[in-house]
Formats: C-alpha cells, structure tokens, sequence
C-alpha cells in the first residue's frame, strides 16, 4: 500500500512515526495484511520556512527528518535532543537577531548545509534527500514545493497594520495579534515538484495529519495541482482537534482567525465532504468527539473514533493502523 | 603618532595587543611624550582566509578582533575561549568535513554574520567594522583588500603535483608537504582600500609585526600599490624568529620554502633593506640574535635587541615601546 501524507509540524511528524512503526512490522498487533510493502511519502508545508542569518531553515522538514532519524527533542517536539544555543547568543551578543527563533547549535549544521547546497543550486527535494541519507526517516520526505513559499500574517501591531513572517507571529507573539489573512507569499507561482506529482498518482490513498489545518495542511493544498491530483485518490483526515481543543500550538487561534471553531467537526466540515466538492472520504476523531461528528456520516464521510491523543510512540502506532484501515476499505470502494 | 602594522596571525596580534595596552595608557613605565595620542591601524592579511560550508573565515582578523576584544583563547592563540564544537561535530555527522579545520561554535557567529553581510554586498572592510562594534579592539582593524586572495601551496601529495589551500597544508599537513611556491591566488587583481592607502599616507611609521614573513606579511606587501606606500614611510620591523627558530608554528618550513634561514638576520635581509631597495630601517631581534645581527648595520638598517618572547601581555607591551621609540627616533631622521 502506498499512502501519501500531507503534514506540517509536531502532530504530523508523530503520526508519522506511527506510520513508519507499521511499515517496519513494529505494531506487534493487527497486522496489515500488506504491511511489509507500506511505502510512505511525508509532503510536508515549507511554508513555515524563513532565511535568518542567510540560513534557510525549513522547520516542518526538519521536525519530520529529526522525529523519524531518532534526532528529535521529543519532550519539546521540535529541534534536536541535547541542544545547545551557543552560536545564537553570540549572534545576539552581535546585536544579530531574532532571539524569538531558537536557533540550536547541532540543528544549525543542518540550515547551514541546506543553505549551501541551495546557493549551489539544489532543488530543495534534492538537497532534503541528502540531508536524509544520514537521518534514514523511513520515508519519502517531500517538500511540497521546490519554489519559495512564506506565510505571511496580516496583522495590527503597534497601531498599523502589517504583514508578518508566520514565525514571528507565533513565536514572538503566540498567536496573539489580530489576523486579518494568512497569506501564502509565493504560493501562485508556485509548482508541485515532478517527486510530489507522482506520489500522488501512485498512491492508493492520501492521509491529512493531525496537523495545524489553516498553516500547516493548507498551503501545502494550496500548491497549484496539488488538490486535484490528492483529490483523485481516497482521502482520509486525522483530527487535530480533541474536545475543542488544540493538542499543542495555537490551531485554535489559527481556526478563529479564519471563521471555523475549534472542534473535530467544524475542521471537517473546513475540509469538506468529497461529494460537495470538498476533500475528506474519511475522518478520525477522538473518542470525547465521536457523538458531535456523528452528523458528518450524512455528508458521506466515513467517522472512526479512537484515543487521538499521541502520547507514547505506541499511542501513534495505533492511530496510524487505524487510517490505514479505514484507507484500506475506502481505497477498495474507490477503485 | 600614527603606526600602521602589517600583521598576520598569533605573533601580530599579541605585538598589537602591546602597542594598544600603550594607547591606552597601561604601560607603567617610559611612557612616550606622545602616548595619549598613538592612533593604530592594523593592516592585516587576508590570504589566509577560506570559504567552508559557505562561510567565509578571515583567520587572521579574526585573531586580531578576539585577542585585543578579550574574545581570545589565549592558550591556545586562536579561537574564543570557553569554545565548542557541536556545529563542526554535526557537520562531520553529515560527512561534510573538512575536519581538519576546528571550527567552533562561538566563533560560527562571527563567520555567519561576516558572510551573510558579505552576500549582502558590503565589502569586507565594512564588515570587519561592524564585527568591531563588538569587540572595540582599539586599533583600526583593516584587512590588506576588500579583493579575494587565498594562498594556495604548490606541492606534491599522494604522489602528485597539486595546489592546495594554505589551510590544509598548514593545518592537515604540518607544513610538512613539500613546496614548490606559494601561490597568493587573486593578487595580482587585488586592489588596496582607500581605507588603506590612507593610513599608510597618514602614518608616521610601518611596523612589520612578528608575523610569518611568507604568508602572512607577504600577501599584505604584494597587493599591487601596498608596498610603495610602506616604502614611503619608515619601516621597523620585529623578528619572528628567535634564536634560529619559529616562536610558533612552521615559518621555518615556509622559510626553507622560499630558501632563507631561519634566522633574524636572514628575514631581516629577506624584508631588506632600504638602501638596497627594500623595506627596512629598524629591526627589532631578541638578545639571543644580537650578536648574528650585528652586521646588518653595515646595510644601514637600525637593531635593536631585547626579549622577544611574548609570554604575558606584559611582554608584548615592552616589545612594542621599543618598536615605537625606534620609530620615533627613526621618523625624525626620516623627515
């Protein structure tokens, strides 16, 4: 089976991990019938990404590339385990900001070789897959896009208002400043990468991490062609929310921001059913949620609830076996 | 008084380290008349820079910036103190080397912010500038040219003729490769500042630091212009040689390259005097070469002995009130 996993950020790449868990034979139960060929593609939001320092940083592919390589700080869910902040408080001992931006001393040798490889003139999808060779993520990882993607947040700030980098927004101001728009800089002229639109026509269902739906999953929907090729194959949604809540970050905020509430069916609903032109064949919510997304099953889409929480390495395993059999029986009624 | 000091590496930036402790007053003892008014220009080589992972590393201003900024290493003369190493660590983790240049974390910033200003299109005079606002090292701290030049050696590895970066013979190789040439890559279209050319119009002596005379001094007086102007000015140099040998590293191997002794007297024929159309008026030798020197005043070239070794910083005040009294006794018979 070869899904297709379109994620952004913390939630994502632990879904993800699941995922890998069960392509290498790690669940120890409910098996796949197919499980030793699950192939996995992580297409992953660059949007989050900014130049700071003349470094490119690509927060979302290093999440996923450092989570699957064993690299990451779990505990904070982002950045390597054992950091250090040594080159960052000399920039800012320059007078060389952000400080708002945790720049790590081991993650910056991967910025620093990401940035060379560019300025060699690398596609980003090429320069991610040497920066893997070391990690081994057990997975394809895939920018969406090789072209230059940045969100911008319009905002008021000091009484004007401004356009933002996205990070500022939810690093130095945690969401809290008023939004007017989440712009996608870029993202018109933007491409999907021949890597992207064939894992797509390959794959037997495209799944929606838990993942931040408006910053994370959108733009990556947003890339020009990449919503009518995930569109031709069964899709299936994990909930980001659980019990009108956000598990980490600011999605609610982000929701808020653009009209939807923060529960598991008004995401859905965001996406939308398949049949009124929207996305989702199937949608995984938790369990406190199953009541209020009953309603869902009339707009066609297939509800599963199960402990969404992803706690432990295992917690993930389980919510991925679940996609994957809720793929497996809609990618047999698809076909 | 104004002296410009042509230097390279740790011997000139710890004679410098003298000449600042007497501008600013610290000496404690035979204060020249003028002292409240000793303005230092340090004329620095570039040649040893290198561009690594994209980062462009000027060495020897660094040295300079670090050791007058209190930033040094001071054991180990390059370098910040308290230093690490995760940033290099994880590059090598990645298979990008090489290892053979220490790279530490602290000192990462200083590459960082000197690249990306440079990409930015700021000529490196400006930069070192800003870096300055930092360390305010008490001396203008000039690179020889804003112009690209690294000192390649012509030698013979792994059985063939090949050039190679000054960096990996000296630091890979113990400048223990054979030499045909050192080849100062770009220097023939290096161009010296304004900045330059106006301290050297400016100046009431040159002094040549106890630098490496092959490739530390030597690029700094071969940038087309640089040395027609020193000529003009009276010259005093320090020997970096002390009793038939190198206070550190491997002048003796660079030395023997070219086929000059490694001796005071000979460096100081190899700079020459200006009778015979080169570069010297004073010398200053360690009393252990007093004897061996003494000829060199048949050539008219002024010496003069004392300790040269520079262990405390006191040391390095003592050298440097000779090399100004020299100079001003020196500078009036110029004139």
């Amino acid at each position: 089976m070869r899904v297709v996993v379109i994620n952004g950020g913390v939630g994502g790449a632990r879904f993800l991990r699941g995922l890998v868990a069960i392509a290498r034979g790690a669940t120890g139960s409910h098996p796949l019938p197919d499980e030793s060929e699950l192939h996995i593609t992580a297409l992953t939001n660059t949007a989050d990404d900014i130049t700071l320092h003349g470094l490119r940083i690509c927060p979302d592919l290093d999440t996923v590339m450092y989570t699957l390589g064993d690299g990451i700080d779990d505990e904070r869910g982002w950045g390597r385990f054992d950091e250090s902040f040594t080159v960052q408080h000399e920039l800012l001992a320059y007078g060389a900001g952000p400080a708002w931006f945790g720049m790590g001393d081991r993650d910056l040798a991967t910025h620093l070789i990401r940035s060379h490889m560019l300025d060699a003139g690398y596609p980003l999808t090429d320069v991610t897959a040497a920066l893997c060779e070391r990690w081994q993520p057990g997975v394809d990882l895939l920018p969406m896009s090789d072209d230059r993607v940045e969100t911008h947040v319009i905002t008021d700030h000091d009484g004007q208002r401004t356009a933002m980098h996205f990070q500022q927004w939810w690093l130095e101001h945690r969401a809290e400043l008023p939004v007017h728009e989440f712009a996608f800089v870029g993202i018109d002229a933007a491409t999907p990468t021949s890597a992207v639109q064939v894992a797509l026509e390959r794959a037997d269902a495209v799944l929606l991490a838990p993942s931040n739906p408006v910053v994370s999953t959108a733009p990556v929907l947003a890339v020009p062609g990449i919503r009518d090729l995930v569109r031709q194959r069964p899709v299936i949604g994990v909930s980001p929310i659980i019990g009108g809540a956000p598990v980490r970050g600011y999605a609610d905020a982000c929701l808020r921001a653009i009209g939807v509430d923060s529960t598991a069916a008004a995401v859905a609903r965001h996406y939308g059913p398949r049949r009124d032109g929207g996305l989702l064949d199937g949608w995984l919510v938790d369990t406190v949620d199953a009541a209020s997304c009953e309603e869902l099953a009339s707009s066609g889409i297939e509800v599963r609830s199960l402990p969404l929480l992803m706690t432990t390495p295992h917690d993930a395993t389980a919510i991925a076996q679940s996609a994957l059999e809720l793929a497996t029986e809609l990618a047999g009624g698809h076909r």
